[in-house]
């Protein structure tokens, strides 16, 4: 099946908002096996709308998914150009406007006069549902090629693809491409390449490609035979077996949550560096309250010493930013918590800060357990944000090593 | 000038990386007031890519910036078919050549073969300098339209725009477009637009974009008469002051950041259904450091008691999320870290443990400093990453009301 997304929004033409809304609807449409042919990103204006259906209605396009103008205000004017462009009736739908209404209401809003588009159907086009918000989505058929259009709040319109899209793709689909995806982190993409490469298999028309990113390589491969794909990721995955941590899309915290869950084990953190980013992507994993206890960020030293019981005399003697400190960290927050596992970074994220000896990027992480107190050294080299990313990662990876 | 921005990618089109150099070059041309007209992204092939520049110089396009596919890969394919469609013979740059060998060599690498294709150089067209990579960039004209190729490579590729594109850009431009924006967050975009639309001016030309997300709603406004735009921003900014956090593009937590800095005070944490994503937001703004002294992630009831010494009689009876609890949490964090003003969240980040009571998404907020114990209640109702960062910005918001 051939998809095109396109997205209509100043917004993202100015360069004001990053285009996730194309990505994330590629991303999990490729994923159910549909061939994302084109995006086209154009702005709130009539003529660039019409000119953009027509272009990928003349295309051999399956469906087309299409966000963005559908909220109540006046440069929103998607649904007003669709219905012209089908010749669309607009029909007032009361019910949907009373509904609305109370529910606005109850959230203690009144509801506008200018919002009442947000009811308007078409006499020739289907409704798609939105749980999560007023707009509703559009459904039209043209020759061949489906048109579905959903606003571009991007909570609305993935709940609107959830429920409505994936499962209209499903039944659709008769060739479908498989794909795979191994991640790893803590390695380079040339080192994967070099050892993929060097696998024997007859693979030459099975599609592989390299992602990387902050947190790691991700590695996609795909064709239209499952059995062969399949033969073939195993080979992969022993080949490179050390720095895989997830088959799929799964995210290094969902491993580490769901692994400390099957041996009912709890962990706690002591961040200075990250400033609570680990505490925040732990608790990103529903269900984490079961293993995660808590744990402090220690940004200045007085914190270090006062919350933490950090020895001044080992700030002093080797400095914050030194492994001596990490592994009190990790130890006494364990203790502090009384959780399996105590964690700790301590680095300097930059901009300012580095020395000759310390430069920005060097970062420390600590781990204790029962029988195990270990530290690890980094050096990241980026700005601040990505520092951050690397070292939580880093940290997530050296965890699943231990346990 | 009309821009189009045609970017060249499997990776693009399969949803597995986000479209993040197409809004990078758009941001940084509009700046410059240039008219960023289309986003196209287009696989690597050879039709695709074909289709795509037909469709582009058909159009009333001044300029095409594109990406992707001149690397030295057998997935590169970019230039081969750009020179095929200009039909260029293909030039060896010895001098190049030889500069790179010497390059990879003192880096302590070998130069393969299959980067021969890095030397290439069209007979009829230019060679776009790139200081940061082997691939140098191609140049185009056609009608009235420029082209220019790019690598994909974000770095090289954005060192190329700065160096090269830009320059050219502001050569070019006769009518500069101005924009302004505004951020606001805890209001619905509904109510800014109504009151905008009071607002008495002559303003029928000026484009007003209203762009929501979990951060609130960005008001953007633009226009090619630089005096009139900015009468109206002052208009704006008076009738929904009480919304705004930021004029321009500042995220909360770095007005924040920079409000603690000038007025000499420092700031503590007490996360509970937030996570440490509080402490992460403040930590990602340079100088940090300075104002935030740190917290605690008391995720658990036991550290709530243990480490933040909460009452257990304040959780038995009214539980961990109520309004005394997060009024204790704000209250002992200052004291303990002996800062000017100590917050804390407490609330059920979702999907579990909601009652109808207390459904998912209720979220207390306590303030704490010298003169005033505060304690504000939310009712977010989304998913759990969506609930934690609703409530950190609320958490911002409430500050920023305070201090």
């Amino acid at each position: 099946m051939r998809v095109a997304v396109l997205t209509i929004g100043n917004e993202l033409l100015s360069g004001k908002t990053i285009n996730t809304n194309a990505s994330w609807i590629s991303n999990i449409l490729s994923s159910e096996g549909a061939n994302i042919n084109r995006h086209l990103t154009i702005p709130d204006k009539k003529e660039a709308i019409i000119d953009g259906l027509d272009l990928l209605f003349k295309s051999k396009i399956d469906l087309i998914v299409c966000t963005g103008g559908l909220g109540p205000t006046d440069d929103d004017i998607t649904r007003e150009v669709v219905f012209d462009y089908f010749g669309s009736e607009e029909v007032f739908d009361d019910s949907y406007w009373n509904y609305l209404s109370d529910k606005f209401l109850n959230a203690g809003y009144q509801l506008f006069e200018s919002s009442k588009s947000q009811a308007l159907i078409p006499n020739n086009g289907d409704i798609i549902p939105n749980d999560l918000g007023s707009a509703r989505g559009l459904l039209y058929k043209k020759n061949n090629t489906t048109l579905m259009v959903l606003p571009g709040v991007p909570m609305e319109m993935k709940g609107m693809v959830s429920h409505s899209i994936i499962p209209w793709v499903k039944n659709k689909i008769v060739s479908k491409i498989y794909s795979a995806n191994l991640r790893t982190t803590g390695v380079p993409e040339s080192v994967l390449f070099e050892k993929v490469k060097k696998i024997d298999f007859n693979s030459e028309d099975i599609n592989v490609g390299y992602y990387p990113s902050l947190y790691g390589v991700d590695i996609r491969i795909s064709h239209t035979d499952k059995k062969l794909l399949d033969e073939f990721r195993i080979l992969i995955a022993k080949s490179i077996n050390k720095y895989i941590y997830a088959l799929g899309n799964e995210s290094i915290e969902n491993v580490l949550v769901n692994k400390f869950l099957n041996q009912k084990l709890t962990i706690s953190t002591a961040e200075s560096c990250t400033g609570g980013l680990i505490g925040h992507r732990l608790t990103n994993v529903p269900g984490s309250s079961e293993i995660y206890h808590g744990g402090l960020i220690t940004y200045s030293n007085q914190s270090k010493i006062n919350d933490l019981d950090i020895s001044a005399k080992s700030i002093e003697d080797f400095g914050a930013v030194s492994q001596e400190v990490a592994l009190e960290m990790a130890k006494n927050i364990r203790a502090k918590l009384k959780t399996n596992v105590g964690i700790s970074t301590t680095g300097i994220a930059g901009p300012g800060g580095g020395t000759d000896l310390k430069p920005v990027g060097l970062v420390y992480v600590g781990y204790c357990d029962e029988n195990i107190l270990e530290v690890k050294k980094f050096n990241f080299t980026s700005n601040r944000e990505s520092n951050k990313i690397r070292t939580s990662q880093a940290v997530f990876n050296f965890i699943l090593s231990m346990i």
